[in-house]
């Protein structure tokens, strides 16, 4: 059943304040389900609605990463409980929820779990966020290289349920311990079983990442192929994780999210928009817009520099803002166009003058579509009355045309130079948003415009 | 290796034009290693390197959703090799390259294959693209409920090579033949070989999805279940074809491209940047530019609508770009936050008045700080004497400050509200790019602007 259809059902229900009612319908449900459920709940409710759940379902609930309380719940509930839990998360999940507690209240915690785990977390802990260490999980299925197809199906029958995934094997080197290969589980048990496990190894390469490569990387591999999991190995190639399908997934989602945000022109939100406290969501958008607010006041000096021209002819200030949105629309295609075709490595940051020898024609082009159409407009109006645009409207028009033609071009090189310059400077190449190029495009654009204009109206209106 | 590598190594090699050369460098990489140094060949060459390297090679190759190539390729080969690829392909690649292939030239090649897999193609080829027919596959394994665990076995065993997936058992009713349920590959090995596979069912419902849904809903179940596969049924609850989490991380990225590219107020480019020709970008770019063009034209007019008020209050016109731009960067951050937040089904389109609830109190504190900002900047360019704004100095700075909260306030809302009103209408949110944001508030801004001026300034300036 789904989210919308199980909350209404809970808000239409007399009991809706039964925590022992909604447990036991909740009962029924997926843990995802029971996950958007509980999203909805104080934090209060939700502790007291876990409670009343067998330990293994409150596990899968707070395995979810979906799932916004994890690390609150972790901090408030009692100490033994809260290890408990701890201890049946999976290892990559509880590290995630641990990363996201104080580090008093986590060391406390920590110290209440089995040296095991605790070892296990521990070591997660120790990874920056946004490498692959610290989204991998300590839970795989490994195998000396010595074993047979049916010593392997036996050790994979008996781990099973402890961990991540099994659909990938790992074998390792029995002295030395280092990643020998994947095996498919699929060609496991299709192998015959009395041979070595090293007969069911396929022929391609070994795919595998570093611990501290960037956690792109693990996506890219498991996208590019195709695979459930990726191996992650330490600077001597020991086994020490794997990334998961689902984790990729779950990153894929969270990035997206957060290049949206960025492209939007404010710091990516973190959180779900109905969620986030007000202020909190003031500050991720006002930095920003008072950034954008302070580079765009240019603008101003700019005009105020040509004031003389601007009392000379008035008539230039109607198409300031049609002349300055046209840049910024050009510019903003062209940064998405390439925002995108770096992400997905279709171009690379050496490609930038290829890129700056498509985008120069592209802009000529462009601009002259938009001049042609500005000039049959001015044109049109002056010759039906609609406006007068005065004794010289022949050369406002030309002005106009050759202003936006001279617009869009620099729009388009703007738009397109600016991921690769951001890229080199190790920013994310989406920080380059249409509000951004936008504000860079109109001042440059205005003194495009008064200048294309002094050349062509000089000795006439200016 | 990487594909750089491979590249730069050919390039370096003086044998380059040596096609056999190349293909039996070629022969040590992964697929999708291939298919990146394919990508960058002529067709021509493509077809000879293919043609070179054994059938199933080829087959692997053609399988790649990377692979730029697949459907001229099976246009230009001869009949028979074609049928050859093609009834060796995945049956959801072999139908995605079909549907790229002109009708006349697709039955052709439909008429040389086998019985049965023209059938399971003509199949897949009915469902409309964008929905989860046109991107399931046939070939999944699934077995009676009457069968025990070691009878599963010995079929996943004698079937694997050539299902898509096997890590996802479909267990079917042996007279109805209507799903029952489906049981992880993880489970199966695990469980008693005697037993019925009904008892490696899992107690969680089954997730599965209609032909007909479109493949959003794939993408969502695959996500938030974190599934290897997900089933798709018809009306009557067959089992006709799985979706794989391989198919959907493709779908994702892309539908992100997708995305970016709508964000940046264009047509969404559907071929690599490098590759797409010079005039079908253009195509692509000059639409909506010329459409944003054509709207922005209205600020002109509402500038002329104003033209007494700019020669009386030439200081007016220096804040014409700050103020607009300013409304258009806010309506460009409440939109991102929209698109995404419905995207993620954080916000329903029921939940537009709670989302405007909270975009209202935003703007205007967004639009506060803003407003300040900007007072305070005129007032000290005044105090320190950089530009001297008139004798009514502080009426303008109130004007100033005054608009900015009003515009901001507009930008949050028409930002915020227009991805609910796109996705009502049917059009996909991500429309709600900031150039198209940025244009409906420009007009309405410069209305906003002139409007309080002259409230404010009525009887000194104006």
């Amino acid at each position: 059943m789904s989210y919308t259809t199980i909350i209404e059902e809970l808000r239409d229900d007399a009991v809706i304040r039964d925590n022992a009612a909604i447990a036991s319908r909740l009962a029924e449900e997926t843990a995802p389900d029971v996950v958007e459920v509980l999203n909805t709940c104080d934090i209060g409710q939700t502790a007291q609605l876990l409670e009343l759940m067998p330990v293994e379902r409150a596990v899968e609930v707070l395995d979810q990463p979906a799932f916004d309380h994890a690390a609150e719940l972790l901090s408030i509930l009692p100490g033994h409980t809260a290890a408990r839990l701890l201890a049946g998360m999976s290892a990559d999940r509880a590290a995630d929820a641990l990363r996201e507690i104080d580090p008093g209240v986590r060391a406390e915690l920590l110290t209440g779990l089995d040296g095991e785990t605790r070892a296990a977390l521990e070591r997660l802990l120790a990874y920056p966020e946004g490498c692959v260490g610290a989204m991998m999980t300590t839970e795989f299925v490994s195998v000396p290289s010595n074993w047979t197809v049916a010593e392997v199906l036996r050790h994979v029958r008996a781990v099973e349920n402890t961990r991540e995934t099994v659909y990938a094997v790992f074998v390792v080197d029995p002295l030395r311990q280092t990643l020998v290969h994947a095996v498919p589980l699929r060609r496991v048990i299709s192998a015959d079983p009395r041979a070595s496990i090293l007969s069911a190894v396929p022929k391609r390469r070994l795919i595998k990442t570093s611990a501290l490569a960037p956690r792109e990387e693990a996506v890219r591999l498991i996208a590019k192929y195709d695979l459930l999991a990726v191996p992650v190995v330490d600077s001597r190639n020991h086994l020490i994780g794997i990334v998961t399908v689902d984790d990729v997934i779950d990153t894929m989602v969270k990035r997206d999210t957060e290049q949206v945000h960025r492209m939007g022109g404010m710091e990516a939100l973190d959180e779900h928009y109905m969620d986030i406290g007000f202020l909190r969501m003031i500050r991720k958008r006002a930095g920003w817009l008072s950034v954008l607010f302070l580079s765009e006041m240019l603008t101003a000096s700019a005009m105020q520099s040509f004031e003389g021209e601007l009392e000379k002819a008035i008539v230039l200030t109607l198409f300031i803002p049609l002349i300055m949105s046209s840049g910024g629309n050009s510019g903003s295609q062209a940064s998405s166009l390439l925002i995108r075709a770096l992400a997905l490595h279709e171009v690379r940051l050496g490609d930038w003058w290829k890129v700056a020898l498509r985008e120069l024609p592209a802009g000529l082009t462009l601009g002259s579509i938009l001049g042609v159409i500005g000039m049959v407009r001015i044109v049109t109006w002056q010759m039906l009355g609609f406006y007068d645009y005065g004794p010289h409207w022949q050369l406002v028009a030309l002005t106009i045309g050759a202003t936006l033609v001279g617009i869009v071009t620099f729009g388009s090189m703007t738009g397109s130079m600016l991921p690769f310059v951001l890229k080199r400077l190790g920013f994310d190449p989406a920080t380059a948003s249409a509000p951004f190029v936008a504000t860079l495009v109109d001042v440059t654009g205005l003194v495009i415009y008064f200048s294309i204009a002094l050349v062509i109206l000089h000795g006439t209106l200016l």
